[in-house]
């Protein structure tokens, strides 16, 4: 019988480590070629969209698809990920919600933090405050020894519910967490910079990263507007994604904020699988762009899980 | 709250009157071009694939998709619809089975045996006895007062239990539902004839059919195996089809059963919007495709009609 829950049912059912461990293994299957991800469909309608990312992971036997709509007059961009066995071919479930599609991004985040940054790092720089920035700061958590979290908002409101909730959700102390209304203290000396605003104009100044920082961007990657400033791109010789098709994609809409993209951008899969030797000068970048078909890998784990704790 | 409910829970939600006048407003939207159904998408993997077809109703706000996948080793194709609203943007529910599928394509036929069937249509003649089959007689009998249904199956079990639990289901005395082993003398003298079998062989003789007889085929119609012969399509001026887009994406697996398709079928939602004025001898002929987004349409009158039922 198919599984068939809402966001609230999975909210505790997987730890941060278990969902980047996942998100590890479709990655790596990601680099063996065993993860279908074909480009992102959708059908459009007079004022929006309804999305379709679909993917199989063969090594895991799992397939299926993340949908979700762009009209968003409802309350938030409704969607769901429903998952097939791709083996033996019955319906194993769908979970109704964001959630997978957010701990999906954060957990692959994870992948590459825990890739890409300095296995001493203990300082992480926020700029932003909503749901991926927050799973983000989880995701650094669960793969780094992080004991300082700055957190950079415009907004007051923002950055101080930030502060105030999740030293409980970083499992660090109340001091550890605190808010800024100025993005450069936040940033200079962070050893992981995270950023995951919706700024078209850069939120940071190239500058203040020491070397040896490793920063994600997860906003606005666009070559006429992007959060990150292109000098930071400049200053690293390692420009890591999740997708490269997906980075190509950026083409037919304005194009990718890292011109020569194609020949400096290389993919988490490979780098996962091979290891990164990580020079400690190095600035590194991740640019988060969502690896489609890891949404079926998630749901598919959230639903064994739930069988398991026969629920 | 998105309503998630599985094909159990809506067996005896709509009548089939009701999931036919629902097929019949889906057809007026694709008359009018409100209905938006983007050729069907799929994500191949190693052994089959999951198919998805989108669709989008914009008269009655709806949009979504079915998907199905075509390993089929598990219990059945397992698939589910799911359901949008198209104007203010949230997720109405989805309902995990295949019943929404089967049942729109048996609400579409009754849509053209009501187009298409002679008013004073008293005889049935059903060629098959699976699922398709039997909603399929449930919606001619939704369309005309049919008091005599004979069904040809070749194995004696299926006829025989098509006989025996029908009259029910048609509402008809026992002794109305008549099962066959020799296809002839189910159709001779039928007023509607029904064929929905997997047969690549032709089922029937053209010669066997009367003037103003009303012909439905839901199996194979391939340029190279089709279940009703070449000379009934030669017999008749009007080939209807619930969707020429799904009859011209045949060119690209080896054609159509019928050559001219481009000059001759005409579509289903015109004939709806515009009335056929019915030559008492003419043969007519229904294409059923399964024209894409009418799932959706049924399925979100089903989440509808649970709602108003409170359950």
């Amino acid at each position: 019988m198919a599984r068939i829950v809402t966001d609230d049912a999975i909210r505790d059912t997987l730890s941060m480590r278990e969902v980047v461990k996942t998100m590890r293994m479709a990655c790596r299957e990601q680099a063996h070629g065993s993860l279908y991800a074909p480009p992102r469909w959708s059908l459009d309608v007079p004022d929006g969209s309804l999305v379709l990312t679909a993917g199989a992971a063969m090594g895991v036997g799992t397939m299926g698809f993340r949908a979700y709509e762009t009209l968003g007059r409802g309350p938030g961009h409704q969607g769901l990920v429903a998952v097939w066995n791709a083996e033996a071919g019955y319906f194993d479930g769908c979970i109704v919600g964001n959630r997978v599609g957010l701990l999906r991004t954060a957990g692959l985040n994870g992948v590459a933090a825990g890739a890409l940054a300095r296995e001493d790092a203990r300082t992480l720089a926020v700029l932003g405050t909503g749901p991926q920035a927050r799973q983000g700061a989880r995701a650094v958590c669960a793969v780094r020894d992080i004991d300082t979290v700055r957190v950079f908002s415009p907004t007051s409101d923002h950055r101080e519910t930030f502060a105030e909730r999740m030293p409980e959700k970083l499992d660090l102390p109340a001091e550890a967490v605190t808010a800024h209304d100025d993005p450069e203290p936040v940033v200079r000396g962070a050893d992981v910079v995270y950023v995951a605003t919706d700024s078209e104009e850069p939120v940071l100044e190239a500058d203040w990263l020491d070397a040896g920082t490793h920063v994600h961007t997860l906003g606005p990657k666009w070559a006429d507007g992007h959060e990150l400033p292109r000098e930071v791109f400049d200053r690293t010789d390692v420009v890591a994604t999740d997708s490269l098709d997906q980075v190509a994609a950026y083409e037919d809409e304005g194009g990718f904020v890292v011109d020569d993209w194609d020949e400096r951008v290389v993919e988490l899969g490979p780098l996962v699988v091979e290891g990164v030797e990580r020079d400690p000068e190095a600035l590194t970048v991740f640019c988060s762009v969502g690896l489609a078909g890891t949404e079926v890998v998630l749901g598919d784990r959230y639903l064994r899980e739930l069988e398991r704790e026969g629920n």
